[in-house]
């Protein structure tokens, strides 16, 4: 058995070309350009890097982007106020803050001024609160695009065991919840856990977002289960995930690479994120 | 080995003895006696014993209630509209709408529409999100009651696997939050699930919330486990939880019996969510 590699690059493509036309229909009935704004706090690499990304990915759909790079020398209140400015801007419907922030800024702080109508990533209070409950709509991007490939490939995942490694607010938490939702059973793993080999190896899904290169290889992994890496690790060789891509393709039914895997996909979420702001801005 | 019985009356008396306190302070401090509105649509048994059992727990720690019992035949506007005028009422510090309520009203309209500095309960999306974030401040009073018996018995969670029997927003998920905020290892079971025992037999807690008699029995366990039965069914022969506490005790170290255990703990959990509502109200 040889599992079928996922690449998320086909369903981002889906995903924009859907986008693309809910920014005519938008534009069209509006006749507003629609504009999103993401704010980055000093110049961490793999943050620029994805802003970059996300820009080009706003461009060929036709979003506009305003790009705000602030020194690491920003007081907390001023942030706060540049993000309360950005909430009443009525050119701009959706913002988006990239995170690590510096620790001199309480990111609670931050995600409690944020406008949960403008929040692109789901990341206020309130949307997460939403997510939680089942009633999702902006829904924590990363998190949104694991579903987004196992509805891809038509899988159900009702009554099966899904293993995540990763308890963050960003991944993990609502990933948890959207699982639940949809009546998977949930194991959530991660550096605290004591024996990982021994949930993973009852998963009839795995998805990964530890950031150990290596960390998932064939041992871990049952016959014919799914395997999504989250994980983006810069390593010599390259950029790679948590999962041995090479062994454990021959023993899971499916798999995502790193890159090419969620990564394009987690992008495309942002965008029709994007558009569910704009769709709130004009009503 | 015969597990220690925890006999939630005796964590709920310190609990109410700290509410008293605070209830006093809030008191002297504004010059305002305290006062907490309940709602409740219909003549649901269950529902008024639950009540009735908080009016009386109110009354012992001096918050005077202010009980509205609501024919089943209010539209969903005129609800909404309840909600809102008690919103605005300063002489309320907080409210709680009893579950569950008519098909015909929206349960998400119903906790979108309340105040969440007046949720005593936890059930609005934006104290939901708290939550999950790990900001916890009004959080649901069951998975609240359950980490405070875990604490009181200095039992600490991380690293240590979990399994919740029970996947709802007021119980289940709310409670992987407050658990993975610990680092525990956690894993999410419900009628979904194939093989329930696979997931009992591995754990260190068990936190049982499935309303099904005899679920968990001494085949569920493993030694030394810690049992928390949730659950609260009448039966022909009295009120019971999931658990066979004569067997289990046997096998387990800690158990919580039903009636007697979970729910006074929950109860003076929510006189606590009380006390922090009035904070918020002085502010």
């Amino acid at each position: 058995m040889t599992a079928e590699i996922i690449y998320g690059k086909e369903i981002a493509g889906r995903i924009k070309k859907s986008v693309v036309e809910d920014v005519k229909i938008f534009s069209d009935t509006t006749g507003i350009s629609p504009k999103i704004c993401t704010i980055m706090v000093g110049d961490d690499k793999p943050s620029k890097m994805y802003m970059n990304l996300r820009k080009k990915a706003c461009d060929l759909v036709g979003i506009d982007t305003e790009q705000i790079n602030i020194s690491s020398k920003i007081t907390e209140k001023e942030f706060l106020d540049i993000i309360k400015e950005k909430n009443q801007k009525k050119t701009i419907q959706g913002i988006l803050i990239q995170l690590p922030l510096p620790d001199n800024i309480s990111k609670t702080k931050v995600f409690e001024t944020l406008n949960p109508c403008k929040d692109v990533e789901g990341l206020t209070p309130y949307n997460m609160g939403k997510t939680l409950m089942g009633d999702e709509y902006l829904v924590p991007c990363t998190p949104l695009a694991v579903i987004k490939i196992l509805e891809d490939i038509h899988y159900n995942v009702k009554g099966k065991h899904v293993v995540i490694i990763n308890h963050s607010t960003i991944v993990g938490k609502p990933l948890t919840a959207l699982f639940l939702q949809r009546n998977a059973t949930v194991s959530i793993c991660h550096v605290f856990t004591k024996d990982i080999v021994s949930f993973t190896k009852q998963a009839d899904i795995i998805v990964t977002a530890a950031g150990i290169p290596g960390l998932i290889t064939d041992q871990h992994v049952k016959k014919g289960a799914i395997v999504i890496d989250v994980s983006i690790v810069k390593t010599d060789t390259g950029i790679t995930g948590d999962v041995d891509l090479e062994k454990v393709k021959e023993i899971c039914s499916y798999i995502t690479p790193v890159p090419g895997g969620v990564g394009p996909v987690t992008i495309a979420c942002a965008l029709e994120n994007m558009v569910k702001t704009m769709n709130i801005s004009s009503k």
